[in-house]
């Protein structure tokens, strides 16, 4: 066992960390230093304060910050510029969480002089990876404990009974009724794995749905919506000027409003197995329409053509941990780079889980032309007869190679 | 001008391929050959043979070919089967119909003793490179015919002239209000094209779509749909067994009727231009979506990265033309290699222009280990440990880089 | 630790893979079945036989393959119609061989009702990820023991001591002057590690290589060399038809004589550290020059050009072992589909350190158009005003970019 | 015929371009600006200024400007950050000069107040595009002259006639003996096409060579060459700090002295064709062994592995005259931001043809380490242990398969 001087952990204040807070106390007997972030994920904060004194954490090491216009100005919204979705459906909103809340950790370790850090994330799933890719990539030589790696609290019910043993206070809700669904919140989204869910042939429960209605439930009249983008970035909603996470947290109510964001997928863990999760994600669903209609407009094809060819990959090093990595950094330059010239608006009709685009235009950076597109007569501005040696050209490859056969 | 015997029209019957039909006999004073294809456009193909007899046109040298199935079962489902999307939106509706419209004209070349071939696209759009690519790709030295490219008849008003002058029947709605939209229609989608759409700042009008209603104008009561999946191709609908085209046709149905399918985009064409199109693809939209569920159980996480990375070259190239071209079959002959486990059902449902997933398996192909993927105690199927060092040697590379700094 | 009953050893008869072979016996009480390839690595391996039969190896637990055929033909072969080159300059001689190793390995366990398998890599390596994801591939369930991951001989000392102690016959070479290279042979190549080569701004010496002669040292007369391709590969040199493994030895003399192949670089690792070999590659030198030469006149461009986009990642696949995998048969199967056309010969030059291409042809298969190629009058082939439209039409996009500025 | 005021020609002051100076005053009956441009060709400029006097051009209408640093500097070394190559063989050095040339001619035109620019690229070859993308992208409503796609001087005997009639001298070497090689020379390269290299099976003979000795006329003694790298580009020669284009010069001369840089190959044209080239690259092939051994040592392997996955078709974008499209800026953004840790020096050896690296390493940026690469005892710098759970999870999901059969 390490030799532990100082740890930051990451703390929720909920019972899964709180028991980890414990056991760390226990176990290396160090100093534990708590670290609570608001992402924006709709809990309040200060219960954790006053959980982390009862544990006896001392008073200047307990840090509770709110990270929520960091999280969306300086994560959220650089990832949608690459219109990033992994395998084709999942928006990341736990993914990119993770290398801020890691971040934010190796800095108070930093400042408190700690050699350790810890989090609450299991030894099967992604979140480990993108914390600790994240401690090791700041801080090289951090001690990490993944307490879920090494303890034999493995089962439920031996977490309760540590829990209980150790004066942990346990909710009503974690007493009855097995085990919950693991949740996993922040501005970005609130997913939803384990119980039934771990059958991908099971129909997720209405009654499972925390941010949205159901497109059912939802308004019968659609709602018009006006965004206006910034080098990529939406800087305004119906002509309000608002800042990053101002904007994502209005998304998010105006599409949980209307049944928006629902995702209920199998996906492909970074540790090698499947496993089914549910997300509602209405602002980012919101997001990644409206980006890809400005971009329709003001951005260059080979150019989006290039965007979409790097952004699988671009995805996997977010879902797999990699933010802090260079090939991630390099990738963003390019991506950063193109969005100069994506500035306009984009209107969207919201109904019933639809986010439909029905215009879009830029005032300065509109690469549609229509005088050239026009089906009538165009005075001349686009010459037919190009279009013979354009594919004749492009065709001499396949003609030479057909004449053989 | 090319001396040319004998030419393999491509004719709808419509007034612009009558118009050229009339005009490349005056023209090439040569013999014509007129080819229909029912597609599933839903029109009637029998008014086409009557125009054509009308012309002139030797008995022999009409040929009407119904290609439904060869359409959906060589064309469309291997598209699918890449979970092909062009931009990020674009079903390719059009893009795939043409290389078979161009095979077929081909053959009747071959069968006809034709020496050139002649289609109605215009010089500003991508179909005339399809067509054109795929003509000289199966026939390298046939003679291309492209009218548009060649007349003076541009303008709206000197076509008609055209027609009134030489007989040619114009329908009331070509003599009133201005251009039509600029359609296309089969199995897979029907498209518009032109009018106030050349404005992208516009919003199309409820009364231009016409196989889907709209999300409002839907049952407002959800539909369950079973869908079941043989190496990547749909096969049975809520347990019936259909042919490639009655599946296509049945999710059409189904799609329209819960106001699934409408897409209006802004795309970037293959000569250059930005241009605004409206799709509606009902069915497609719905394979789309199933297929990604079933490959998401069936299908190996890194060959599913592979397909996701090559995907957007793929729709580039269909889109572009390039079907019959070496590149795409190199391409396709992979995309089949992965589709061999990819068997299996998904659960749909459709509502108010949602598709849904709900659940999915396969009994004989599924990679989903719920022994592995469980938060419950999983007896030792995956070793929690094993992840410390995972995560270690993925993240050696940053901690040497960072040790420099 | 794992109880074992019977374990498959890949055991080249030399100090590390005795001792590890005692080790086995000691350590997991349990029967070992000894497994010694003949890769062309040059050496006898009769004495393997002998030395196992000492350690009280059954002789029908002995098992001794001439794998040289089946490892040209169907591992070396088909990486190098890919042009596969991992970060620039590597040809992947050591990665190529292991996952036959791995394979060959599994037969003799299902053979032999083994239970486990054991290498001889040692952990900071590539080699133990080759071979076992190899073994997991083909056998899921199979366990692995990795020796250099258990035990505590991690010194050289320790492990001469422990040889010595259990009276394994320690070579002279062994005794003497400090640790060898580190070093792997196969018909590919043959490959050098450790030593003073650790460090990266020291030149090798001279007397390191064992295959190649220096350029210096090699005759002042050029040779001729005339490669003939079948489907990618090559079945005759000199007009002479040989065997897969006889064009690799024959080509590896060839090459030795002219100082071909030497290569001296600073890889990464999969594992995640950087690490240098120098590597002698006669034959797959030759073989890359001549393939790339005989595609430059068979193959489609965009073809090729797709071939080269893809290469780089099928490289990495191949360096960190997963030959086995779906992702790695996928890409398989596009690159031999594509081969189908690449027949012709190719004469090379040899000389000193390089190989020269000094002509191509192809009987059957050449896409080379003299007619149109030539810079004299083409008789009408290619219609230069073509090239006007085809710009036209390409730059069309920049165009209307350029006036928005 | 476009009506044209003021032509900027790109003029050699060769027969072609002063054929074409002729035509184009009296085709046009306008104003002709020549330019020529010192690229490092070795040929002497002043001439050019004598013969465009004797065209009766102004003397304020003469252009004639040393590029050699700008043309290195900006164009040469960012091409070689990327490690760039075209077919897995070209160095680029035609494709990379021309995107200067257009980018001054249209920056003269602007000077000059001319409406057109012209070139003496055939309508065959990649250079007319190259010039052309240059000039639409700077300077979009520019109109462009190619002659070779206009004139019916398609024929050497036409030219020549025009040449003698119009009272343009002619060379005896142009007289006599056929056509000569086309050719094109500048800093990094000389290039060969046409006459017998047409026919791709036909050896070069070893008189056409201009810049290298042959590997058998080189020198019998190896010479050492020490270069010094900083962010990517070359700074220095044998401690001998240097501008880039004399960096480049002092290569060629090298290289040239020792046979290196040689070509003969077949590559695929944009405008469809495979065609036959002959290069000397003295400097450049230095350059790229040197650039990727520096990379070795001081480029993280991700970064690196993403750079060559986006070489190829960086290669093509240059190649086939992308250089001032948006998508190669966008790349460029990239490639450059990972040249910041390039900074380092890699050791040479010189020899008949080959280019060796002997040693390198980097004081600032080496992410060598040999602590961990050793392969004696690193003192627990790397834990062995941890490749055991980095195998196991990557070999899962092959494991979950494998089950599965």
């Amino acid at each position: 066992m390490a030799d532990i001087n100082k740890v930051v952990l990451a703390y929720s204040g909920g019972l899964d960390t709180s028991v980890i807070l414990k056991w760390l106390q226990d176990t290396y007997q160090c100093e534990v230093v708590t670290f609570t972030a608001d992402l924006g994920q709709g809990e309040e904060l200060e219960p954790a304060r006053q959980k982390a004194l009862q544990f006896g954490i001392k008073q200047e090491n307990i840090f509770i910050d709110d990270l929520r216009e960091e999280f969306v100005r300086d994560f959220v919204f650089p990832m949608f510029r690459a219109n990033t979705i992994y395998e084709g459906e999942y928006l990341l909103g736990t993914s990119i969480a993770r290398p801020l809340i890691a971040k934010r950790q190796i800095e108070i370790a930093n400042l408190t002089g700690a050699d350790a850090v810890s989090h609450g994330a299991t030894g099967k799933g992604n979140d480990q990876v993108r914390f600790e890719l994240g401690y090791y990539g700041l801080k090289p030589d951090v001690k990490v404990i993944a307490p879920w790696r090494e303890w034999d609290l493995l089962s439920r019910e031996k977490l309760l009974a540590y829990a209980e043993k150790n004066g942990i206070p346990v909710d009503m809700k974690h007493k009855n009724g097995g085990a919950p669904y693991s949740m996993d919140a922040n501005l970005l989204h609130i997913s939803f794995e384990g119980r039934h869910l771990e059958n991908p042939s099971a129909e997720a429960e209405e009654a499972m749905w925390r941010w949205t209605v159901s497109p059912e439930a939802a308004p019968d009249e659609a709602e018009y919506l006006d965004v206006e983008f910034e080098k990529g970035d939406i800087v305004a909603l119906n002509g309000v000027r608002l800042a990053a996470h101002e904007v994502l947290a209005k998304l998010n109510e105006l599409g949980g409003k209307h049944g928006i964001g629902r995702l209920d997928l199998v996906e492909n863990r970074y540790v090698g197995m499947k496993s089914r999760g549910c997300y509602e994600t209405p602002g980012g669903t919101i997001i990644l329409k409206a980006h890809r209609a400005i971009e329709s407009i003001t951005l260059d094809r080979e150019v989006a053509h290039l965007k979409d060819d790097l952004m699988p990959r671009y995805a996997s090093l977010i879902y797999n941990g990699y933010w802090w990595a260079p090939e991630r950094k390099a990738l963003q330059t390019l991506i950063d780079y193109t969005q100069q010239t994506v500035n306009g608006w984009v209107r969207l009709k919201l109904y019933k889980g639809n986010v439909i685009v029905v215009s879009r235009d830029s005032k300065t950076n509109s690469l549609f032309d229509m005088n050239i597109a026009t089906f009538d007569d165009d005075g001349g501005a686009y010459n037919q007869a190009d279009a013979g040696g354009f594919i004749k050209l492009n065709a001499l490859r396949m003609r030479i190679a057909g004449r053989l056969k």
